[in-house]
């Protein structure tokens, strides 16, 4: 005769009863009852890539489907002391210019398990804040578009929370990060422009606190000035459409007329410059006058504006910056290591550009 | 002689290095041995709102400076039942053409004191494994931008988590909800192209999957039928400048010639479609055709665009959102509430419009 198992004592529908007359949650222990095995078992049965045979298994998933069990990411948390989040700490202004980098970095690090604690700020400045809320959350690392202090960056080594920096440049910090060379572009977007014959620039440059602003204007500035051009004019901006038009008729009134190209520091300040030229001033695009702009965002496609820029590869950048923070969690760190992207000149409608370039992009 | 109180046996540097010598977290037994105070006393400095005197705050505040202790949110989650986060469900595609949204959203929230739990997903469809997550984590409650099934709404009823949902009309179902209304929207319109004398229409709609998309289509084909006009020709988009373009080709070609009217589905559609009237079909618009968005985005305002459209108040309905998940957490919910915005033409350069709806929106 085959022996059989002995029945656990209470069926499914019991057990949840019982549970809901004490008022009280349904855990692991109640599971383990209701199956027939231990507590650790349906730990294991809930944790990713853990032993377990089979029939356990499938005893332990019938069980929580009848008790309606549901593991406790905080309780897990407290044990493994990793809650399985990544904290992301971004501008308003990056997801309302760059929605497409928090929409790849929100995949990315969905893709490899985490969860994301989403960070907003105003300010770059506001980041002390968020960080005391980032400690207390426990989170597993942390991707920081944002410029942190040398302290800032002290206290993630001190507290063994793996950061990634992406898209700014800590200059002299060991700090792990992804990024774009801005200093880079700004010189080769200069470079292009003076050997197409441009002499008399303006620059409408991004907020005075926005590191990719700053790095953009002073690799623009240092070239034009290593090869003897005449300073720019510079209108600073704010990265917004208006403030692209206001840049304008500021470096126009300035000089008195229109220089030969204006630099600007986004995509976005160079189509408000564009509709400004054409339809607020009659300054003929690119005939009298070239504009350019940063990043290559969709909107420097479409055909009414086709904006001479460079781009940057945010995908790939996103997803070195997710593969860099998993690599950290499981290795503890190590040296930290920068990953620098060279930014890719788009050759538009809006700028007169060196024919000697011209070809070279085509090839 | 002054009573002086006794000091405690150890300092906080002796605390510290026996707390890592044992190779453990910093507690709040630790800080309130260190204090001299009750674990509670911590506890209650450490709760937002809770009562506790003045001496008694400095006191655990500098123990708890001295030996770098930060409250544990997945332990205080554990007693509390809150996690004191708020999951945001959002599709890649709101990310990506409503980052204004998100942002909202997220301010609002953490305004609130909450934290947001982002949870993105490729399409609506996707919602079911996201749930399973949120559960986990035991969220204070859900702001959805997504479809949700009647099963799913009954789920959040039956875990007791508080859930809003956001820019989707829910029809038939007891939920909380805010959201524009976009059949409403479709209709209005319909009714100001009608009034102005248009005839033959085309529609560039956007995804099936998409209910805010099949609100809008609704409502417009609703009323050109209701008033006896030919059923429009459709070409499907995906919400995409490319799709603007690639369904006016297609209904040019179906109808053998431009319509009067062309309504697209959201205002990047319309860019497309604008950009392949003007530089490929050489269609004058308005003057042969007029065209309409929905959404008033930023780019829909751009001169070289000016787009005629229907705007939402993204701003306000996430305001109302948060608002009410906020009143939903306090009170234990109650009766479910739908907060309808409703929708603004905005009377821009691409549709001929009628005199009077023009002086009516002046006025």
């Amino acid at each position: 005769m085959r022996k059989t198992k002995p029945e656990p004592a209470l069926t499914a529908a019991e057990h949840k009863a019982a549970i809901l007359r004490e008022n009280r949650r349904v855990t692991s222990y109640d599971v383990a009852l209701l199956a027939g095995v231990s507590q650790s078992a349906v730990s294991r049965c809930f944790k990713p890539g853990a032993s377990v045979s089979k029939s356990t298994y499938a005893r332990v998933m019938k069980a929580a489907a009848g008790l309606d069990y549901i593991p406790n990411a905080a309780a897990r948390s407290l044990i493994t002391r990793r809650s399985n989040m990544v904290a992301l700490i971004i501008s308003n202004f990056v997801i309302l210019y760059h929605p497409g980098a928090l929409a790849e970095l929100s995949q990315q690090i969905t893709r490899r398990g985490k969860r994301v604690l989403l960070f907003t700020t105003q300010h770059e400045s506001d980041v002390e804040q968020i960080l005391s809320s980032v400690w207390q959350y426990q989170v597993d690392g942390v991707i920081a578009a944002a410029a942190l202090s040398e302290q800032q960056v002290q206290e993630f080594e001190r507290r063994q929370v793996p950061l990634v920096v992406f898209n700014r440049n800590l200059h002299e910090q060991q700090v792990n990060s992804v990024f774009c060379d801005q200093y880079e572009a700004g010189r080769l977007m200069a470079a292009h422009l003076a050997a197409a014959g441009h002499r008399r620039f303006g620059l409408i440059t991004g907020p005075e606190e926005s590191p990719i602003a700053s790095e953009r204007r002073r690799g623009a500035l240092e070239y034009l000035a290593e090869i003897g051009l005449p300073p720019p004019v510079i209108a600073t901006g704010q990265f917004d459409y208006a403030s692209g038009a206001r840049g304008l008729r500021e470096i126009v009134s300035r000089l008195g007329h229109a220089p030969d190209a204006v630099m600007c520091g986004n995509d976005l300040m160079a189509i408000g410059c564009i509709e400004c030229a054409r339809h607020e001033l009659g300054i003929d695009v690119p005939g009298q006058m070239s504009i350019t702009g940063f990043d290559a965002v969709e909107a420097a496609s479409w055909p009414s504006y086709n904006i001479t820029t460079m781009r940057q590869p945010i995908q790939k950048m996103a997803q070195a910056a997710a593969d860099m923070l998993a690599a950290l969690i499981e290795s503890n760190g190590g040296e930290a290591e920068k990953r620098v992207f060279p930014p890719l000149l788009v050759d538009g409608g809006t700028a007169r550009i060196a024919p000697s370039v011209r070809d070279s992009l085509a090839a």
